[in-house]
């Protein structure tokens, strides 16, 4: 059993690492952090595990976690992350970091869209851990960065059509939505119930800080630079990211070979679904597992493609891709621990 | 007092008529039709008007309607109303028509995304209710055709820029979002509580009857024809639309003078209220009001404008505007019953 | 025009009281503090109210709530309430307040219940208003602890029964459902959207502080004391509250004679409707309105009568409650600012 | 591997027959019956199992069933059941039949409260399966009657009170509360998502179904008969029970005492967990899962306790239990296939 330490465990990506990795066969939790409730059973703050977890939450101190584990997951916000992966790292541990710190290269992007960064030395080295695009770049690497919930949903809808230059580039309008639970357990006016429910906004309109994460992707498949506009909204659901792409066609194609294009690319990815033409996925259908479903319609109108991708922001958003990750860093059947299906309804 | 009949008085749009009518100091509800319900007390459908009107439901019978009232609302379904308005006409009566049956212009168009037409003389006749943008034209009319939800959150969204032609016509794409009244009240297995909560799904993918409202309203203002990417998709909420509109600008222009051009437009509208710089509408601020709000941001990255509009789909989308194009019809205030302010939260 | 003041309006009853003065054909809303808010306007805060008021909040100053206003709506935390009342009184002011400090009238009561009370002279003088119980004594009055909206439910719904003792005032228990709007417009962490969104729990099990109001309310009607086991619980809805109260009838009486018993009581109350017997009520039904819904079902199997009451916990429960009370304070019709139908859906 | 039937898959129950069992190891899925879906793939209906099961819907034919399977769950509506169930039997099948047709041992009680019975002869033999009650009984048995979702989530919250007769039985007044997936996946009105978002409800007070159901169970624990008030809402959830029950204590028993009695009761149990004293229970933290999560409070003002339970129904309510009724009849693991943890937010 690999030991296996969670980093800042108090949100919703950690009580779902706790979800996963307490029914995966081949770890055993050691050690799970939390500034904010050290010293509390973990089941007094997540009565959702109640009986099946005994620690209490670790104060977030680097010797502690590396004397504790072999393998971390820190899910810290950005900022907070690059403060500890670099001494994990130095002690030889494995890490999955899911903060935004180590997702993008170059850091005078990072630094444009985030802050100023203490370890741009293994912006080279880490990988960015979409399996389904990259997953040869992760088999044994120390350091995995995670992807964003928006950028994977974002990713796996328009790779197909960038990895064979189908669209044109410069076309791109991305139209996301997500759950509320994306916006952290934190108490914020703006997240409380009554605010949220029946309510629908979009937010971070051309200057959401996942923009320049998705355009590195695109950038890469396309072998070329990419611009996108990119709005997010948010949902009154608890969890789901639908995101809504549109590009121009290069060529005609009609919706019968996108969805052949589409159904080839992915066929040997065990959590990539692509719908049958005509049917169109929902983030009800994903709700609770490790799949990303995809939808694509070609319009002979207007010479466009629209691509409907949906993922569990917590999930493949999330925590469910980091184990996904480590089981691929690890060597491991990639779906270790990763079986569960979408409940539905 | 003007007596007012509703025809097709069993869905949400009937259920709002109702409500507002109660309240409206200048009409008196006097012939309210259901075909399935014929006979029943109107508080038995919708106990939330118990004590407050002491009707039982008419059968859609002509004759009834046409002696009852002066002023009629078809809240029918398409084809259905084209079978009863030109009656009504003929009979005298003032009709405000919530169908698709006379909204488009030409009659081609509608028989290639509806059905064939009946009465096509009435289409070259019929005033498109959108007051904000052809109120000259409904003063004193008989028959007005009131706007669909999606194509009016759309056109309030985009005369301000295609007016003065400050955007590409071609680049024109839009991405709705509609609470579930929208799908109306009848028993269908996607309208089932289960499978609209907590999910999320576009549907009618560049298919949607929407579409041709859309390029009607805004070729006329455009000048030249139009042609939109239109994709709509279902909100689990009850009530509210949220369009997103991507466009290309034909000259730079900032947020701020893209703010400063919308609220210039809409000063004077009291039914239309544009966000200041740097705020975005929320569905949840115009439930249940006929307010549609706007707000608007340049990207100079992409060059492009986003434009968020909302509005409540049932009320601005359809009750309320109706009642409003009455207002219009019969030279009365045009805010007429219609001061409620949104219900929040 | 009658210059309003309402004192802590940055919570979901003062935007509720701000929504339903606006539209108050007697009064002027002249003064609206906050102390988090202060200097801000109020349309920042709720956009809702977009273009309909111009006011920023005033800070929680005494001097100013007395110059600028005649009559003043306290909507403040209980204890903060106290320090505020009496001094508007002084002022000549005449006062609703919908805090807890004046709904008790014997202080020990209170602070067994809540805290120490600053001002027990005026608990004396404090009309409790619920108007259907006590309209007499609010004519005229310059002091009304506007009630509790789970006591405003519970008395309604049972008022008929107590006021003839056809049951027995030991066996009432009362098990209530409130929507979140109920825990108030601040950001605690069991108040965002993904802790109560899908969820549903009971809290302050035979220890919520409304019991000793729902106690006295009772007692009065009955004439001795009485004791009641109320649970209230925490629905995923924004508003609304339904009770469920249970009795031992002391003699058998069928739902027929039950309903007709109800209603009769409330024959002649504009704001309390009976349903007709085999129908019951949903609090979706009275949403956006001062009604409260009564069911009534006899249970012979048990000896038991069910009584079903929902009131919108914002609006009957609050803030309509507490504008039906100023208008009967000021010899108004009583109905007033108050016709709105619920929103349904 | 055993070969197992699910006999009228299409409802909520079916869907989650199928996703337990696809990821149960000591099972195949062979036979999945549907009316009105015969011959549709079984993803089509349910596409959030896309990828993960080849079979389309088979109709409901008894030949085919048998010979398919050896094993069989039957989810048909009450009277369905008794024309399949038997014939299951004579054809050597095992059956845990998720209808109410062999639930109530009297004949009597349920043609009163359902219809003529068929099969009367069964009744006698059916082992009702509620494990944690009566799991020596069930072991190797050919047919358990899968308990109903309220008499689960009320039978275990009463049990440690009735078997040591705490509480006097003719004092027990139970209000339930279920989402919405308890009517079912059939297109009704009043099921829509309009009806019941931010709407709630009782319905079926004093005369539902389960009420019975309910009164055989506790009357048996008692060793007396019992009845009992019991009143179901409608909560606007996907899942989830929550039952408030509320009893006279024959002795003065504490808060502390009783959350150690029940803490006792239940401490060797896999799926009943008892909260720690002062501590609820929500349906959020047992949403997905098996558990059923209790909690207890002992109010000395009134001398009552109040007993708060939550499952999901459609799990411990229904499917998961049913697959635990499976294990103990085969003898397996009682927990196997049911390890998921609940879905929290």
């Amino acid at each position: 059993m690999v030991r296996v330490a969670i980093v800042g465990a108090s949100g919703y990506t950690g009580v779902e690492l706790l979800r996963l990795l307490l029914n995966h066969p081949r770890v055993e939790i050691t050690c799970v952090t939390s500034r904010q409730n050290a010293g509390t059973p973990i089941v007094s703050v997540f009565p959702s595990l109640l009986g099946r977890i005994d620690l209490a939450f670790d104060p977030v101190d680097l010797d502690t976690i590396i004397r504790k584990s072999d393998f971390v997951f820190t899910a810290l916000p950005h900022k907070a992350a690059m403060l500890v992966v670099p001494e994990l790292l130095k002690a030889g541990k494995k890490v999955v970091d899911l903060s935004a710190d180590y997702r993008l290269r170059d850091v005078a992007v990072y630094e444009a869209w985030y802050d100023k960064h203490t370890s741009p030395e293994l912006l080279g080295e880490a990988i960015y851990g979409l399996p389904e695009l990259f997953r040869e770049n992760i088999r044994g690497v120390r350091l995995v960065a995670n992807p964003g919930c928006y950028p994977t949903s974002v990713a796996l809808a328009l790779a197909p059509l960038l990895e064979k230059m189908l669209i044109d580039p410069h076309s791109l309008i991305i139209d996301s939505k997500s759950g509320t639970s994306g916006a952290g357990r934190t108490a914020k006016l703006g997240s409380l119930y009554c605010e949220v429910n029946e309510g629908f906004k979009a937010y971070g309109v051309a200057s959401h800080r996942h923009t320049p994460e998705i355009e590195q992707t695109l950038g890469q498949l396309a072998g070329q630079p990419v611009r996108v506009s990119f709005t997010p909204h948010l949902l009154p659901v608890s969890r789901g990211i639908l995101s809504t792409c549109y590009a121009t066609l290069t060529q005609p194609m009609d919706t019968a070979q996108l969805q052949g294009l589409f159904a080839r690319r992915y066929a040997d990815e065990p959590f990539v679904r692509v719908h049958p033409k005509g049917e169109l996925p929902n983030i009800l259908h994903v709700r609770g597992s490790n799949f990303c479903n995809l939808g694509v319609v070609g319009d002979p109108r207007t010479g466009r493609v629209i691509v409907v991708s949906v993922i569990d922001n917590l999930l493949k958003g999330a925590a469910s891709q980091a184990v996904q990750n480590m089981n691929i860093m690890l060597d491991w059947e990639e779906d270790c621990g990763l079986k569960d299906l979408p409940l539905y309804p």
